[in-house]
């Protein structure tokens, strides 16, 4: 496709050009423009159909719309940000400099300039800073014709027309009713006799990743979103709570492996950035790791007396850590999906001393076989390392599945608990236990 | 909730627990019977209404169902079955032991029995494996208040009526249009004149994923499956494109902290099963650490010559291990995100490359200061420990992101090339690199 464009660009042949693209779905016309070269890329979109331009602008990243917003003319700013939703803008403008808000804003009526500010304002993160201020509201005492009347004269401005929310004279949220129950309902019926009360919303400062929890454990297509006077200010729709999800689970992961979390995708960020986000975590968990060098040379009497004692340090430390890393990882996922909940933890740290005590019987079981037939070592010895590995899968789990749940408790991100801090315990944690073990057994 | 519930069944109050569950959302009622001890349970789902039942019963887990249809009546299954959609039926069914399976089909009508074994029959993670066979089909000819009839005739079976597919008489998919567009649409237009002919479709045999990263790109709240004759045959929700995301993921961060993978949430699965999903893969990975004992041992040699050096092993280990992960789980996740492609890896390598060079540098730095002014080692020795530091993360960086593209490449899941199984080469790898420039720079 973009070579095809390319070609036809260069012979000039824009007519082909936009007969191409015409019909194009925005998010796939967002990702071919993307594609090309800087310098090309402004021309075909303006090649695009006026609409298609502005919702295909939507899709595109901050980057190239910045890029854009330079070579447009007032006009086609003014055509862009009318089609534009609020959450979309409001995305947009915070990836933006100061000079490009400005020319934005210059472009928007007042009334969405202060909705703008109003989102901007909001806790990052949080449900307010996420919403869209464009949904239908109806009254209590329409009819569903009335109400399908409304819909019509907002669904150009609405992102979503399919849930809407009746409010009173203070916008206080009364009720929630579908297009599917309207669409279901006589004519003459009111909306106060069809619509359900229960209504399900958050506040503009719940945590965004709560609000696509909810949205998705409800099957909601939105979720309206309320101020501290309990007044409907926006909603939070399905589409942008999957990019919530999508985003919070890439933070988990990149905090799993030790990676300070970035907003942007991996192939946009630069080398130095990079670099900041990783390597105060490599140098953190050096020194810490420093302390096993520590924890070594302390023992090196009972060391020197049997030297084959340090062939085995790796397989422990490893078997520790892996074993710790499959507990945290398993209850940190659980904490996120919330499945498990604080009064779950006495069951859970004893499902994984139970599992651990299976595990560490298999693993010491195979070793002691291995030692005794292939590795040829002492019997004392091959105790030693078997005993010493059924301990470490121990600790390694109860560390493991606890420390995450500590971590949520005094209000940090359980992820950070995952395997790197806790290979880092667990390491020193099995070498004082396999000294232990050894001086009681060998008596060195 | 449960206690109040609990009280009043004591008291054999039903009439109070009625009122007080009869306005309940599915989802809560659902989450709330499964927190009643197993006797109460189908009492109190019995004091619902029946249509919040039927809709309570699809929320609820497999366990939970299996215990409320053993003891239905066969009218209530009756209920039960006309109300759910065709995709949870499915989804129950396949938890369901024989005997119970063989009740539930008895109480579905012809029709249905045809489409639930068909659905059954797709391959598990395919499209066709988590569509419903439940929408609203359209034909081009039809105006669009013949569509809004047809939309309400059909809305009580079908899972979303805001996605409407127009097929032709061999059902073959020929547009698309939302009740959005028919809302503002005259009624006299004719469907074909507005419908979306650019229509985004995945076959009945292409994975649950691709189908839900294609939903999530798209901003769709259904996404029409095909199958070989590209006729259409089911639609795959925004709501299941949700939970195949959330299930996906769980799976990549098992595979990640080497758990294989399950299906059911961690406090449902039993201690044995956690301990066979987990208990191969740290057999695994103990036998391939042997080898670094083995490493060791080969060059007991210059440890003998040089004992300080044995101190540093874990450090350099560790600093590998946690700059492979990172490496690793920034590139599964750029996978499994669609943001890297194959013709991105060689800018992806050396981007790896270039930030291991940093990130080893900063390393080095930090250590040869440390390791002269703390731990007072002499010159060649700090010397060793840091080259080997800059060598082991550019090593950790390259194979931890090559590994994983490697991975998809030959069809497997990136995931399993996670930390555990880069640590383990990892750690061979800083060995060898470690010993032999110890020998060259010491000379021993």
């Amino acid at each position: 496709m973009q070579e095809k464009i390319l070609e036809l660009l260069e012979d000039r042949k824009y007519g082909e050009i936009a007969a191409l693209v015409k019909d194009m779905n925005p998010a796939d016309a967002a990702a071919m423009l993307q594609e090309l070269p800087e310098a090309r890329m402004p021309v075909v979109f303006r090649l695009l159909p006026k609409e298609l331009a502005a919702e295909t602008f939507a899709y595109m990243e901050g980057d190239a719309q910045e890029l854009l917003i330079q070579g447009f003319t007032d006009k086609e700013l003014d055509e862009v940000m009318e089609e534009m939703f609020l959450d979309d803008a409001v995305d947009m403008i915070e990836e933006m400099p100061a000079n490009v808000v400005k020319k934005i804003l210059r472009h928007v009526d007042a009334d969405t300039r202060k909705m703008i500010n109003q989102v901007l304002n909001y806790p990052k993160d949080s449900a307010g800073s996420i919403m869209t201020m464009e949904y239908v509201d109806l009254k209590r005492r329409m009819t569903v014709e009335q109400a399908f009347e409304r819909i019509r004269a907002t669904a150009l401005d609405s992102e979503t027309v399919y849930t809407c929310y009746v409010t009173d004279s203070r916008r206080k949220l009364e009720g929630v009713i579908t297009v599917r129950e309207l669409l279901m309902a006589p004519k003459d019926a009111v909306l106060m006799d069809i619509m359900e009360t229960n209504v399900k919303f958050v506040t503009t400062h719940t945590d965004q990743e709560e609000a696509a929890r909810l949205l998705s454990k409800y099957d909601f297509l939105a979720l309206p979103v309320v101020d501290a006077e309990e007044r409907l200010v926006g909603i939070v729709t399905v589409d942008d709570a999957i990019d919530v999800i999508q985003e919070e689970t890439t933070e988990d992961m990149e905090m799993m492996a030790a990676i300070s979390p970035s907003d942007r995708p991996y192939l946009k960020t630069g080398v130095f950035t990079t670099w900041k986000q990783r390597v105060p975590w490599l140098l953190l968990l050096m020194i810490s790791a420093t302390f096993t060098s520590t924890i070594i040379a302390s023992y090196e009497g009972a060391l020197a007396a049997s030297v084959v004692l340090t062939g085995f340090i790796p397989m422990l430390m490893d078997t520790g850590g892996n074993a710790g890393s499959q507990s945290s990882i398993t209850v940190i996922r659980g904490l996120s999906l919330g499945e498990i909940r604080y009064r779950d933890v006495p069951r859970l740290v004893g499902k994984e001393l139970c599992v651990a005590v299976l595990c560490g019987l298999s693993l010491a079981a195979a070793n002691f076989i291995k030692l005794m037939l292939v590795d040829r070592v002492t019997l004392p010895v091959a105790a030693v390392v078997s005993l010493t590995l059924v301990c470490v899968v121990l600790v390694s789990n109860f560390v493991g599945s606890v420390l995450p749940v500590l971590a949520k408790r005094i209000g940090f991100d359980p992820a950070v608990m995952a395997s790197p801090f806790i290979t880092t315990i667990v390491d020193a944690v099995a070498l004082i236990i396999y000294f232990n073990i050894a001086k009681l057994l060998l008596g060195i």
